[in-house]
């Protein structure tokens, strides 16, 4: 019997272990669960872990900056692979303690407080206001948190709005399905790690790159992006940030939809270099996208 | 007497709050709290407050690309002025507790728990790890919160890392000052609102644009860019954000180091929108730094 895979993951319960359950349920691979992101990257950096997952867009587990500045100035993992997976947060409760006598559904008015994260919250910010608009709300570090206080104390009218996994873990009830205000809600993670990840159906390769500028000069972004333009190459992501060094110095982080194992990419790349840039390949990888 | 303005903000000891204290020391204006950064918008979408103070880079209060959402699709208020704010997180605890007695300083030995919220803490990772490798961390939705936290629960050997102003607030000290692991760490605030906001001493003056390309075709962005580029126009910042159409759909946020009052950028906007592309003025406001 091979070994099994091992992954560093955000705790039980969040966002992030949802979204990892959900890519690697058919990869033999054990979760590690780190409540800081440093050491979910740190796990890996170290060699205890396989890969690191990493919500790298549109998350509410931590800052997408603080975890791309993570990726690119303490670590050096190569990208295995990303997925896109829904943002779905529900309203979680006990079915029982929140519907009247005999009635089959939760009341609103019985539910005096609505526990979660303050960035699930405000996902959800239409759906509280028009549903829910006499509920006191309160915020807690993480939507698994909140629904284990509203697990640990039955009977006071409280609901979280959470996920569906840490819902069950609990054993709460799922009062309402997908109360995220914009059903189009999707975040990014990423797969990090030395050693190589297979897994079928991807939707399509990227590639992930890093440009510093030789100095800070108007019009060098546009002598760049030339070098992928002319060869029709596609950019899904452009983001300049500041290199840390000094305030309006930066460096961009590109996403590139083609295999760095085509012709077309390392040229472009070569020329990039020539004209005095530095490239970092951060990974070429297979993209995977749940609708 | 003339009537103050107003100004909404995150909750109270949030290192948004800090940020506006800061930065409106020397404006007539009172504060109002908000919990979430949604009631913060709304409030000066309503007209019940003339700006909201909102984090939009670097943050640890709730999700940049939620708040950056929250600007472009659900409200139309101008950016009125943008600053540059140092992320300072503080060790805070009592001091008298927390040393030997007679020492006149703390003991790391005698912190048995650091309380925090868990980005605040990933950016004090290397210093937690060097200086308390012992103590438990555990997290909260905020450093206030944290250190409301320590405030209420003396003797039992705890410390928060967070805000100089929450400490204060709470009567506790700061046992140790900057523990962040990059002193180069810099949150990024926007003033957006209907009235206008005049402060002196800004060091530029800057134009935040959206841009929607006409379809999604390999190279706009290096076309619209080209644009700029001949008339050396600096861009301080780009990003590429999904429309929440569809998936592969973008829009650029771009900033312009140039006041919208100028000859050069009317015309290369002008150019951008005669060759399809929608653009929407953010903003064209003064830009303030804090070293």
């Amino acid at each position: 019997m091979s070994r099994a895979h091992t992954a560093a993951v955000l705790p039980k319960g969040s966002f992030s272990d949802e979204a990892a359950q959900y890519f690697l349920k058919d990869v033999p691979v054990e979760l590690k669960y780190h409540k800081l992101i440093a050491d979910v990257f740190k796990s890996t950096a170290k060699g205890d872990t396989d890969w690191s997952v990493v919500p790298i867009e549109n998350t509410i587990d931590g800052s997408v900056s603080l975890h791309i500045d993570w990726l690119v100035h303490e670590v050096d993992l190569p990208i295995r692979a990303e997925w896109v997976f829904p943002v779905i947060q529900n309203l979680v409760g006990r079915q029982d303690e929140l519907s009247d006598p005999g009635a089959g559904t939760w009341n609103p008015q019985r539910i005096v407080k609505v526990l979660s994260h303050p960035v699930a919250m405000a996902q959800c910010y239409e759906f509280l206001r028009a549903r829910l608009p006499h509920a006191e709300l309160e915020t807690l570090a993480s939507t698994a948190e909140a629904i284990r206080a509203v697990r640990d104390n039955p009977g006071r009218g409280w609901a979280a709005i959470g996920t569906h996994t840490a819902a069950e873990d609990c054993g709460l009830d799922l009062l309402e399905e997908a109360v995220t205000d914009h059903d189009n809600n999707y975040t990014r993670f990423l797969l990090v790690g030395n050693t190589p990840f297979e897994k079928a159906g991807a939707s399509l390769r990227k590639t992930s790159i890093l440009i510093t500028l030789p100095e800070d000069y108007p019009g060098a972004l546009h002598q760049v992006l030339s070098a992928f333009a002319w060869r029709r190459i596609n950019l899904s992501k452009i983001e300049s940030r500041p290199t840390k060094k000094k305030l309006g110095n930066y460096y961009f982080f590109i996403d590139i939809e083609m295999s760095l194992d085509t012709v077309l990419l390392p040229a472009a790349i070569a020329e990039i270099e020539a004209i005095g840039c530095q490239v970092r390949i951060l990974g070429s990888y297979p993209s995977f996208s749940y609708e």
